[in-house]
């Protein structure tokens, strides 16, 4: 792995953002943020022990001047002029279930917090490092991936804060796609539609029988494939379910 | 007119809002919100003089206690008790144009501002006399209608700002519609996808031919429409464009 | 009722044909058209009776010399010069379910031959009459609508045969309507998304409480409100469902 | 190569086909089947010759005989237990366009022909194959892929044709997802959005730029893509597009 070009991904956890990290890892140097450096910490001596090249950086991707700090951090380990291969936006709220007229203000701003304004600022700050990295010979377009959820499709009872902020996520992504593809950054939208197989749904499903719930290396391999593929046929859209789910 | 019940309508300018009030004046006592009384002042009194009855409150949706001020005048108008048969959220944000890198995070946030977190707040604030309406022998289901555009199901270059708080507005919709249609009240979205005949557009698309613009009076037509489906045969979404209008 | 325009409709039967004929004949003579004159002798004496004016005609949609001589019944009726001020295609081919691997091939096309060939030769013969009325001074723009169902939006799984049938429907209703809009002939699709209340769905849905299932009237009233829009203001797709229905 | 597993492609020719053919033929022994030999001789050699093994079959997707036959011949060639490890219908009808009422009825039903008929005729007749193959211990989950195009979600004036018959085949795809994922077949719908750069389109957008024409080796990885997806994380339905184009 001689890449100068580097893969940045939000919202690292146990599940999909760590598969991600792991998949990229073995192509990019890789910055992995997430609020808490426990979501990173052992993630990032894994990368880096086994011959990779990772940091992990704290950040609130809903505040602007953390998202700042971080890029400033990103161009200090490597380089005011690095360019970005992939940038990976896989943040998400909490997820606001209850009544709707029980909800305070917040608990419904509490979704478009990360998923808008959080996906706002993240992707103005990846898109020049993307945008940079075509004079850099890239191997592969640059990529951005947004990661949504089968509430980015359908606004089912109870969910207005996830949902409205998923359909916001959709938006800002398909408005970035018609403005940056045909500048060169490949930009796309997965729609997670099931349950992710991490350590906290250890319990959920078990009579689904086997792989009902999604595994994250299945998605992190999509995002890949997404990745790599040729300027000439992107894919902007994705869904990702496992094999029994209903939709 | 001898109806107790009262339509509130939100985002009252010189197009769609006021021909929507001016319809469902014919049948209720409307209350028009807008954020600048010239607004609506030359409609209440329009109304009024001939043989309706109307109110304005200046109101930013946006903002709680705004909203919360409107709801206390609207109680201190026409009892604490008064029931709501008819609630439309017709307002919307500026309309930001600009390349994405040059974006403020408030450019970003004005869509969601009124769309997302002003939506929010109307609705809150309108369902419970919605809901209060259905022991007041309606004569029609209580009806809460939301405004959308094209932008709704379109995220176009450029636009993630507007964009994105009108996919919010349609996920809110669909999950309040999804709420509380069982519990009596119908909820549906109109994407108004075309330019709005108004005296702001009046130079705009003079080649088109007659009729390209949509005229508002066809818009309050069919949001009465929306009103009247009885709960057997509820409608959640319509599209409204001239006849001309691409798509 | 003095119209010497006429509205004719396809698929005729004891729900929504009849609602839609009775509706229609308020202001149109009216054609009913189906493949069984049990389905609407008795439609026809009550209009006529009602002092409103019907005739039906023994029709088979899917055959294209079964709809010429429809047409040529209707040209003898009411003249060769007639116009249409509303043209409605209300036929659904038989409802096959049943495992994939089980269909036979005219299982499969069973669909099709009704809500493809079908919608086909009907548009292609009512259209002309559609566009004529324009040179007539209708009230109202002429009107070409489509019933569609849940099945044009998603296809259920042993259901390929009707969703095949439904989705080629809904392509054609989007082809004409972007075809004949710009030239003054209003297209229109609606998804009914429910059971409708007929006879033969008396003892469904007995526990869903009242209205659980669509009144024919209330489709009925929806194509009206299509039919009455000005072409400042057109709608292209509606859904219909009872507001107890889970979408 | 040693697999014991075929993949079938129908609807090979100068360009998708072609390249989805040479992609898995690096992996399985291919059936190639076209209505004219001419559309596969040359490339059944060349696959040959590269150590691959390749046979062409002439069939006609549309008619039932044809491809009873055609999968006698593969029953021959192969045993008449041989598992299918992926099936990819890519066959398209001739591309009518003209005004809707200069149609005739053949030239509506021609687009169905193909992508309605055709596809449930060899869905049918692959299915079982690919059922068979989870007995044979295959690498990847047995995989069923359909090939739309722009006119799978928007039916174009004058397009009717056609839009008719891709929407046809979505729903298809639609339904047999639901019914045979759960199952263990992995059946999925790329959306090919664009002019795919072959012979015959040499001449076309000359200007638009390179790579804006896409590239038949793009869509071959990402059925590939498709194919080695883990049952736990599968995509029922991707867009493909060049960088440049509008949608």
């Amino acid at each position: 792995m001689a890449s100068k070009l580097i893969a940045i991904i939000a919202g690292v956890g146990p599940g999909t953002g760590a598969a991600i990290a792991r998949k990229f890892a073995l192509a990019y140097p890789v910055v992995l943020m997430a609020r808490k450096p426990d979501n990173y910490d052992s993630l990032v001596k894994e990368i880096n022990n086994k011959g990779g090249k990772a940091i992990g950086i704290s950040t609130n991707v809903a505040d602007a001047s953390s998202v700042k700090s971080a890029m400033g951090k990103i161009e200090k380990e490597f380089g005011s002029g690095v360019g970005c291969a992939a940038a990976i936006f896989n943040a998400s709220s909490g997820f606001v279930r209850k009544p709707f007229l029980e909800m305070s203000e917040t608990d419904f701003t509490t979704g478009y917090e990360v998923s808008g304004k959080g996906a706002f600022l993240f992707s103005q700050a990846t898109l020049p490092l993307l945008l940079r990295s075509l004079d850099q010979s890239p191997q592969h377009p640059p990529t951005l991936i947004f990661t949504g959820a089968t509430a980015s499709l359908k606004g089912g009872p109870q969910l207005s804060s996830f949902a409205s902020g998923k359909f916001a996520l959709r938006a800002l992504s398909q408005s970035l796609a018609r403005e940056f593809m045909p500048k060169g950054v490949h930009v796309s939208h997965a729609i997670i539609d099931g349950v992710i197989d991490i350590p906290r749904t250890k319990e959920w499903m078990k009579d689904a029988g086997p792989d009902a719930k999604i595994a994250p290396e299945g998605i992190a391999e999509s995002y890949w494939g997404l990745h790599v593929q040729p300027r000439s046929a992107w894919t902007v859209e994705i869904d990702v379910r496992p094999w029994v789910e209903r939709w």
